[in-house]
């Protein structure tokens, strides 16, 4: 059996969460509290490097990390990558998108406005991502304008690696209103077989040993 | 034939440019000067809504940007992609480190302290970037003193992507002294057959119409 560790809170997190859940794939799933700090311990360095989450282990203990390159490991195989090679390339340069513009932005500003309470210190900071998010929300629209999936004819880990921050932009100061196209499509992903919500709670998980 | 429209200056363009070369792939490469902004014309946002470079043209006109989704595309069938799954989820595992962590700490530092000479105005986020960039080249230090290459037995998309910005890290104002086997890797990757240096002027490209 494969195990998660992740937060249901954060949406690199729920990228996983959701391919797993519209895959149906059997797993556990360990709950790291990252707006605790658990990321930044020394034993989950020893997991992980880089001190993040989410991390994926395999039954043979090896893992993975990086959400997007977690899901295309998992995807391998099935209708959510798209079979033609120049949709695949495409499908890639939306996630690629996703960790250089839209996540940076999206993420950043959700922590400084859900989570920490627009704290005056880092107002400046809010600002610029905010304006960063609409940026590549106005990219997105311009593509959804034509197209009902960002890569390909049908759905692909683009839309889900896009859909995890885009869906809950509100958080993050943004409501959707000046995006219809966004907006439609994120009802159109919705809609999909296996689809499970984003979670806004944590400590739900299995209870393994993280650390054996 | 291919067309690339990228300026040889910056490191996501180089990353094309060194998979071309390696690859022996015929293209035509056509300059756009990112430092005088010409990535911000209306013309250029016609073609690309994210104004970046760089970005791909096929011979029948389709467009990818997004250098790591490019390089991905170039090297479908060839020994720069991984056979192996798991050693391909680590490579796109490198290649999304790049884009969120290491690419916007070193690129941006050494736009601040190479092209634009350190303005005191930008100090603090200088700073910043810097501690961002030493974060990441620690990270994969641990990992190249254990492997030769990011992932798998060979050379990968990974170190080329990788590569990029980190063997320029200097022009950053990060020598890379205190990481020696990032250093050795650097010098492993200069070995390779249909390397190419990195050019440091722009306006050298083909002399193609980019605007038919
Ligand atoms: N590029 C990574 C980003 C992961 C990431 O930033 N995760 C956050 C939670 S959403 C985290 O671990 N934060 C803890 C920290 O930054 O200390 C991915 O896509 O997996
Ligand atoms: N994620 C993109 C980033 C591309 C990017 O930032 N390109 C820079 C040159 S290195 C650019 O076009 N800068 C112009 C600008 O930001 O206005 C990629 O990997 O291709």
């Amino acid at each position: 059996m494969i195990t998660v560790y992740g937060d249901y809170r954060s949406g690199n997190c729920y990228k996983v969460q959701l391919t797993l859940s519209i895959l149906g794939i059997a797993h556990r799933w360990f709950d790291i509290d990252f707006l605790a700090g658990e990321t930044h311990s020394d034993a989950w360095a020893a997991r992980n490097p880089a001190r993040r989450i989410p991390l994926l282990e395999l039954h043979d203990g090896r893992t993975l990390v990086e959400s997007n390159a977690i899901v295309h490991y998992l995807a391998r195989g099935s209708a959510l990558l798209p079979a033609d090679d120049f949709d695949h390339a495409r499908m890639l340069q939306w996630m690629f998108f996703e960790q250089h513009r839209h996540e940076p932005s999206l993420s950043v500003a959700r922590l400084i406005h859900w989570y920490h309470g627009d704290p005056a210190d880092r107002h400046d900071e809010l600002i610029a991502r905010q304006e960063g998010a609409r940026q590549a929300l106005d990219i997105m629209e311009q593509t959804l304008a034509e197209d009902a999936w960002l890569a390909g004819e049908r759905m692909s880990l683009a839309d889900i690696a896009l859909f995890a921050h885009t869906h809950i932009a509100d958080q993050a100061g943004v409501p959707l209103w000046g995006w219809p196209r966004v907006t439609e499509w994120c009802a159109r992903i919705e809609q999909c077989p296996g689809f499970v919500p984003m979670q806004q709670v944590s400590g739900i998980g299995d209870t393994i040993d993280p650390y054996p």
